[in-house]
């Protein structure tokens, strides 16, 4: 635990990432694993690299990614011109689940949308994850919204 | 309602927004009008004009500004790398709710995310607002996630 660093993710972690993503009931069915990375998920992460906006994180214990997830800074007119912070794609690695690593990066993550200057922090979590719900609202957030997707 | 256009917002219709914004029983509370409008709604406007990933959008009747949203284009390594479109502060002028301009709005939204490659619309509203809901759900939206939120 000690030996966790939170970073911006680089391209040598990209496959580790995806395999994040995968690892999970809802993530298996939507990712591809490939060593190296198949090319849309290259194309992906330099659209991230390249939005001074986004931010691909990672959680690094020595050369092992252990968790991830994506911060958007998102300016707004509403709410006297607040910017808000929003995180997607949030994952623990199984072998560091229920260890603090997923409050600490949050913690994280927060810390860091407080210095880019945003109001509020949100982020949305499928209905299926009552783990999820668990953790989030004992970090103080609340469910106070619908989240609507749309497939295009 | 066959004078109605949508495009992306001027520094011209700025007033406006913040009065749509504002015109609203949870907006009044967090909003300021004035004209011109105070500075911190400037600087947000500046933001999201210098972000190729925001759109400031307006529905415009004439020079008269008859609704309003945000589109967000957020890169993101989930779903095979995946973009996903997202929209926020979403009003439409009293004088034309239940018109039909709510449901064109959202119709050139979705063209616009189709033609930047999005293949998720994700929007959240608040619980106590289910007269949006319905709107939502009759555009083929699902409520699939709990959307939370954290002050920072």
């Amino acid at each position: 635990m000690d030996t966790i660093i939170f970073r911006t993710a680089t391209l040598a972690d990209l496959e580790a990432i995806v395999s994040l993503l995968a690892d999970d009931a809802l993530g298996a069915l939507r990712e591809t694993v490939a060593s190296p990375p198949a090319a849309c998920y290259v194309s992906a992460f330099q659209a991230i690299a390249a939005d001074a906006n986004q931010r691909l994180v990672v959680a690094a214990d020595g050369d092992v990614i252990v968790g991830t997830l994506q911060l958007s800074f998102i300016p707004g007119i509403a709410r006297r011109g607040a910017w808000r912070g929003q995180i997607e794609a949030v994952r623990i690695a199984a072998s560091h689940r229920s260890a603090g690593v997923g409050q600490r990066l949050f913690e994280w993550a927060m810390a860091a949308c407080r210095a880019r200057g945003c109001q509020l922090l949100q982020l949305t979590t499928d209905k299926g994850r009552p783990d999820a719900h668990r953790f989030y609202e004992k970090l103080g957030f609340v469910a106070s919204h619908e989240g609507y997707k749309l497939a295009l």
